[in-house]
């Protein structure tokens, strides 16, 4: 089993700017995030642009499937905002590549006290060497097949449709 | 689904006292940690004594056991101490409770700098939920079958035999 | 000796709304900080509205002053912005009061990684006890008085003018 | 002015070494701690061997009188060890070398949650800077003169005599 991590941004991997005050992208948090977690399973990151989910386009969607086809493994880990993880699911899903896919994400910045992102990184990363192919969404402890899943934006969590 | 997380103390627990300068325990940071993860599977938190694993005795893994047998739940996480985790591991597996139970733990304490626990915790919640009934420990990103893990104590990391 | 901190805002005590994404206020960190610091000597806080320093008006200024002439204590440190700390160190210092204020921030939030909130507090709290009656504003390690500090934006750091 | 630091272990700057599980020493953080500080005035730090204060013998005070003689500052902060603490105070308070020297340490590791050192070690660079020549304990946010400190280690505070 090899495992590869697709960093696209969103509030996972968002950093706290202090000469402007705004909490945007820098360089992604994901390796030093791997190396805190000690994963010895061998892992593959990939650092695509990084996108609050709010922006991000249909080509930037494509580029996201288009890394999940030239991977040579079987699990893919996708951080991405959680904004419109759903719709990146969606893309992904429909693409039926045969592989197991799981986006994830974080309610609070991993840089931020009491972040979500350490816990929805390793609930992403064991699911996905254990489930069946297919596209899944992992937030809140919880794991949704890509095409029964939605943000409660009230709430500010994950549930079936 | 329904999840019972069950601490037992380990280094994944251990606390500070900054009066006598020990790494002990005292109350478990399970509470807090599960509001933390903002779980939406419902979780049952079952707190036996604290104990360092090297410490544990038989009588100690009988009343893991136990806990185990009496859950309603059929998806169980153990927090356990990394030294013995293989022995309860295959206290457990023994009992073939039809039940799929995870044990993990971390290398270091939750609340010290670096931590792993909030991320193996994600992993063996994951896992939990869509592992066939068995008993399994989830280390370094890795989930394990009960009777082919060890701990390799000069590498810090979990391995198969 | 007694110390009065008055809270103001700032980015010191910005708060994550993980339901919005956005940084902004919400109840001050102050008392748990203040609870972190072990501080024996009594201390008192006023908690005013929480503003970013870019927002402060002469009505808020006032209030501050207000806040400094009624209180009890000769030692008073203030938790405000970084834009306009100079600003209000003015109206404070021009109001000649009799008293040592010392008025403090972070270049980054206190619950963001890295912060620079509690070091800078401790500055603060230092000095407000040992200098003598006077306005100045501490921040990165240094106190000015308040009549030549100004904020170097492009460095993100305090200087003489 | 310039400012010198010097490290001497202590709960401040201990480490948890995740293979033995023993909280002991490694490299100081004390270079990461003064980038974090994002202090402006010029720092020189002194890394000596890093000590529980319980195990320090003789020779080990003499070797920090020695730093403290041989620096060019005339404002030195000392890292040590909070339990022997006021002897090494004592040490340097009758040495009478004309600076003005700060010892302070913390009850919680910097890399432990809920520390107190970061406040501390402002607390001391802030008075070092403003008080006259002599030998000072910055703890609990206090400042104390080296022959009028004791630790009270049931209350696990700093107190006068």
């Amino acid at each position: 089993m090899t495992l590869r991590i697709v960093a696209t941004g969103g509030t996972f991997d968002k950093h706290y700017n202090e000469l402007t005050g705004v909490l945007g992208f820098s360089d992604s948090h994901l390796p030093a995030v791997i190396a805190r977690t000690r994963m010895t399973v061998p892992v593959e990151l990939d650092v695509l642009p990084l996108l609050d989910s709010l922006d991000m386009q249909d080509a930037d969607r494509a580029r996201v499937l288009a890394a999940c086809q030239r991977a040579q493994e079987n699990a893919i880990v996708i951080i991405h905002g959680t904004d419109t993880m759903r719709e990146t699911a969606a893309v992904l899903g429909a693409a039926n590549l045969g592989k197991t896919i799981v986006l994830t994400g974080a309610m609070i910045p991993y840089e931020i006290a009491n972040s979500d992102a350490l816990f929805n990184l390793g609930v992403a990363v064991g699911v996905a060497q254990v489930l069946p192919a297919g596209v899944y969404v992992a937030m809140n402890g919880q794991v949704f097949p890509w095409d029964n899943v939605q943000k409660n934006k009230t709430a500010g969590v994950f549930q079936t449709l």
